[in-house]
């Protein structure tokens, strides 16, 4: 990767942090000094259980999805499109342990893995990053409350609604076996209701 | 409510947050003063869409659920046994709002009502708020996730399997109806993996 794209993406994740606190030069340094910036092409993985679960990322761009494997099915459990962070599910305050959740690029995606254990020393040593996360993990748990709730809804027809109306993905980029299995329907299903909404669009 | 029954339940909200952080006498101060204390009667609700989405709750003790009204059917979204913080679906940052969740309390219950207010303003003039507050997202967020995965997958069978393994709930205290739609499948789909389970622990 060109030095430039690396400062690029790294500078994206400085912004967002510091459109949540202020933070000090100290603190910028030990990011640029240990956070990785990675480029990962289209259906690559970027995490599977046989690797340690010990990094956080700030998706830049791209489209990337966590799935879990249920027999041989791959059930999409997130979808990003960037700007946030994502990461596989992980018990607070547990040692880093791998995860039953794979993270893997839709698209040619642009990230930055920011280690566990870094953040845990930002903690100690950089009070603003305790705002820093806090604000970070209130979307994280909004964002999970809703698809918690997204997937609850009986009707298929709804919980595509419901998908809709809540997500910023713009669907059109999501593969439909990846979004049917998010939506908890069979893709025939799934490419039935979608005929329908653009029949009645149209 | 009793004074000493009052003073027993902010004492369990102070202890927890003692566990994530020392916390100030004057942080103790602001949290006598302005939480209030809730013993709900096993039915009722605590929070609906007519009501301000104003605050998190404490679950002392008890059992509490949440849940959404799809059509005529109440779709429970989360389910609390206490020692955690619950509270309805709200978009962070933005004005706390009517919420599309509902809570109840399945079970006599012991509630501590915390104002988003309040919490706001500790954020600002007791910083250790920041770390206790963080790290009570890190649980939620957790299990925000877990219950957003365990809704996506496929076969009722394993989502029920998953539920006993996840889930430090008493099953057995919660009414099937509650946990049907929790689990996504009919009460008669429930009833009949209850009865195989049974069986084949027997």
């Amino acid at each position: 990767m060109l030095e430039s794209q690396k400062v690029f993406l790294v500078n994206a994740v400085l912004n967002y942090f510091s459109q949540l606190s202020p933070i000090s030069s100290e603190f910028i340094q030990e990011i640029e000094k240990n956070v990785e910036p990675l480029l990962i092409k289209k259906n690559k993985h970027i995490l599977s259980p046989i690797d340690n679960n010990n990094c956080v990322f700030f998706v830049v761009s791209g489209l990337v999805r966590g799935f879990i494997r249920e027999g041989n099915k791959e059930i999409t459990t997130w979808i990003s499109a960037g700007n946030e962070f994502v990461g596989a599910i992980q018990h607070p305050g547990a040692p880093p342990k791998p995860s039953i959740e794979y993270i893997q690029a839709l698209a040619k995606s642009e990230l930055v893995a920011i280690p566990y254990l870094l953040i845990d020393e930002l903690y100690s040593n950089y009070p603003e990053t305790n705002i820093i996360w806090r604000k970070i993990l209130q979307f994280q748990y909004h964002a999970a409350s809703e698809r918690s709730m997204l997937a609850r809804i009986p009707s298929a027809e709804r919980r595509y609604e419901k998908f809709m109306e809540l997500n910023s993905v713009d669907a059109s980029r999501v593969p439909l076996r990846c979004m049917a299995t998010y939506l908890g329907m069979r893709l025939e299903t799934l490419s039935r209701i979608r005929s329908k909404m653009v029949r009645q669009v149209v």
